[in-house]
């Protein structure tokens, strides 16, 4: 089996970082070259010593990178800048986007939630939305991917079988969504230094985050009719994993069945026995998803409770299970290793 | 005005020792008697180190406290011990208890939550239900009082003046908490390690958490009619404060103004301007509440966010609130003390 | 007694906002103005929540505060800006700066240390160096107090003694100390993002930190003697607290009789019995220094451990400490609030 | 190549959970039996839910352990059981023994630091002291090797080069030594629980820390002569890691020549840049070990700081390696996984 050559752009945040440690070890992929806007011409052992022991391409500009030795690109750049680069890339490669620029098709939807209209409404047609999950089909056929937000993978995947099969009522569906810091990336910004994030909790962005664009577009897609859920994001005083408490209405045990058996090849999601519940610690590191469901004691009302690692099945490894796809690599390799606990 | 000589059963918990770092600077009380179980015989000192500069009694046996010389009792013993230790003691004490024993009014809603008879059930007709912010009056002359439970005060002090109003659908109640870890209080159990809790996040005692029984109590009370809202408890990495997101169905502005009227009074509750939210960190330490009240996207849903510290308004200093009414004292004598941030 | 009216320049930092939660509860002092460069025209209740609940002056650029109305100052500055704006200041004026800015009383130390010469030498002169314990009376007579550093404080208070009784051999000291992330302030750097932080630990400054021209000054005035001391700083993940562990060559059981003698009527500083240790949590927000002094096992070799929280006897406390003998009110006045634990 | 069926004993810790995560990603090993006392019966998906996912065998006791099916041994018992329990198992297994039970080569020194006379003292005479990059030779032929402490191997990695070319003072030398709390394994203790070890830092066993012994041990081997250094262990609010503060006298360029020479060829220690300084977060999860070498003020001083992930390197990742070596394994198999960060 040949080697595909990747390019990282964006190396030097959290994502690029998480993109690195995975593929490093994968066993088909090489990474060929590494990008990063202002900490270009320094070493990926600078910017993150954690990665010094690998022998890795210098951070270059992204003008500076030799195409013919890509094959295969991972763009983990800022929000809304990435659409012109992505559009200025050679037409044969394979591209994984993790950025939310091309995640949603209705140019009118980015438009609201992003506040200023798309720059690539063209390209936009041809990106594919890639939650393996759900668009497996469809990603191994694809040029261009969407990952998935972290949020919303968190979110959706219990919800979308639950919404097709009719289990749950569509106006009634609360998510309460809890991250670690590790989500609003490397800047340096006063609101996620360390004293302002350990020892405490609060909820932000209240009714008006960005993800909740997404959540829509893929809940109503299941449901088959428009879906507005109430989505409610929390900031915890940890490094990585999301958990998300969804309320609906409908049958646990229906929901539970349905879960479980629509979940039961995949390798990264897991539905626990009914009535256990699952904890971030359990997927720290790892590409895993899993899933838990209650009976809530208000009867025909289900508690679903689901976490991932934002980094990696909310980011990076869900990534490279996408690349994965379209290169026609089996869907889990580079992506075995397990969580890391304590 | 004369001393009040109180005596804290139970000194060697977290609410114990926060009790003691309250009363040693309140100006109308002395700490006369401190009883622990297993650690009698032992100094404050040696239990609680961060109280070692303060000349304090020993800790002896309940049995071994002379009760002449005390006026007023804090019980901090665990649940179910309590009922039998209040039962003994003399008649002219007045007690806050902070234990669970007496908060629910019906001894047969006791038994379903409890899993035993109550024992002491014609001293539980005389226990007043001791939330200040409502029971105020009743404090005032009661001779036992039940202090509420932290998660119970997080949840129900927003939504009795909404209920009581009408304002939002008491059938559709969705209460998502989170506490730190000092809730769990100081037994030694593998849960509750440090390696257990750090760096992860995840719901407990889902649809079944015993403070279910006491929310029940005073929301029905509030609505005039049966309540059973949904509630989650979470247990976050941190040691200190509860937040609990509520999801009603009600307008977002009504439900602001009336929290913010009748709460304007109020020493200890505190009501932000509409669609900012509170953080835990706000209170650590403190005997405040904080209330944040959002209109969610979904036309005619409000979210609520509570936040109070567990140990102090949801424990010790709702206790040292209480006994001041009791004592026909300043209601904040001895609560002064700001958040402590970072 | 009459209230002194007092200014806080820089109160958007921590130690700011650490003056303005004990000077609140001060009862002798009242907080008449406050100042923040950039953050001038906003409300304390805007820049740190915690303090929402108090009836504040807002916040001002410094040469809009009207002198008239203060009677003393709090100068919470950066290092090197203080210099100027301290020489600017009315001459009736009692000052406690908290910056390094004069704490160095030989200017080419200061020129050593901070990269450029000092621009207030004449005023240097007047300062007089604030460490409540060893320089109590000439405190008294003061009109600016150079506040001693965090570091510098946790490693001196238990060495003066020592060093001035000949106990330790001067040229063997190792000073290995670790403080919380609070001490590096709320400037928003990547490096004190609580993603770089948590769950980890590092040396930082190894031989090259500026407080070690404090530690000198002060150890050879106490030796008599040119002392260099080794340190090492380390980063701890948690907010608040310094430990240093020094090793000396010199006998524990000496050392301990000293130091239990000299600090014996101390209100702050307080040495535990022979071969206890303490623990930074035992003086988190409280204004005490604890010591403990072991026995190495190395014949003739000693372990003292310090501890204090860097924001209050490491810093704001120490101030209040500095001002009440300045303005010869009792030096516990506003600073008798006890650790918060857990 | 053939796989070799392993069975760990004591897998309900943290050390075994530890190896279930590096052995079930190992290329020439399988798990073939798990043991655990108190637990035995449960799954380990019950005792450890981050490794559900894992196809595993059930918890047994260890006499329940068909040895026929068994090649190789990991024993992650508590000390002093762990003697009787090696001495029983069949003399044609291979072992690697993470306890402390056969790390001092003198029944003497065993007794004075552990209290009680070794059992096994013929046995001892067989086993050999497990430090790969010093005993290569011998873990190869070993039949059972006592796996160095984490304490241990942070400490005396980077000292032994350094006393046996003779470039410091065997009588001057200090380590400073912080460690996480998975250090302290997975008992239920009041100490360690989140409440008890966040948001603090303190000593703990000073002067008197086990560990010294095995400290004592290998570099008095290292210099020839009777070492007895300082050492003293400090508990860190974080889960993993151990980073080692030791000061020297002797010079510090010879010093970083002799450490980057000694492990030039080592796959998993690896010597800084001159200056730079190492974090634990470099080597979460991971099993390297990184060193650096400072310059102190003081001429003819020296720091060095060094880092290892206690749970990998300091116990189940040096095991595997040990285990390969006595395998005729690559060194490197199974233990390739990078550091996990944030």
């Amino acid at each position: 089996m040949t080697t595909t050559r990747v390019a990282i752009l964006g190396a030097s945040g959290y994502t690029g970082a998480e993109l690195v440690r995975l593929l490093s070890r994968h066993p088909n992929m090489e990474i060929a070259a590494l990008t990063a806007d202002r900490k270009a011409g320094q070493s990926m052992a600078d910017v993150f010593p954690h990665l010094a022991i690998l022998d890795l391409p210098p951070l270059t500009a992204i003008d500076e990178v030799d195409w013919n030795g890509v094959d295969a690109v991972f763009c983990a750049l800022p929000h809304a800048t990435t659409q012109k680069v992505i559009a200025g890339l050679p037409k044969r490669l394979k591209i994984v986007d993790l950025s939310a620029d091309f995640r949603l098709e209705d140019p009118a939807a980015y438009e609201k939630w992003y506040g200023h209209a798309h720059a690539e409404r063209e390209l936009q047609k041809e990106v594919v939305y890639g939650l393996p999950e759900f668009y497996r089909e469809k990603v191994k056929s694809a040029r261009i991917v969407a990952n998935t937000g972290c949020y919303v993978a968190a979110a959706i995947i219990p919800l979308i079988p639950v919404l097709e099969a009719g289990l749950a009522d569509p106006d009634w569906i609360i998510i309460d969504a809890k991250s670690g810091v590790s989500g609003a990336g490397r800047a340096a910004k006063e609101a996620n230094l360390f004293t302002e994030v350990s020892e405490g909790f609060h909820a932000y962005s209240v009714a008006g985050h960005r993800h909740m664009g997404e959540i829509d577009q893929e809940l109503s897609k299941a449901a088959g009719r428009p879906v507005t859920a109430s989505f409610t994001p929390h900031l915890l005083p940890q490094n990585r994993g999301i958990l998300a408490t969804t309320y609906l209405k409908g049958e646990a045990q229906a929901i539970h069945a349905r879960l479980a058996e629509r979940f039961a090849g995949e390798p990264f999601v897991h539905v626990l026995p009914f009535g256990r519940t699952p904890a971030t610690r359990h997927v720290r590191g790892s590409n895993h998803c899993l899933i838990g469901v209650v009976a809530d004691r208000q009867p025909g009302r289900t508690i679903l409770i689901s976490v991932l690692d934002n980094l990696v099945k909310g980011a990076s490894g869900q990534a490279i299970q996408n690349m994965n796809l379209m290169l026609g690599l089996p869907e889990t390799a580079g992506l075995e290793q397990l969580a890391l606990f304590p």
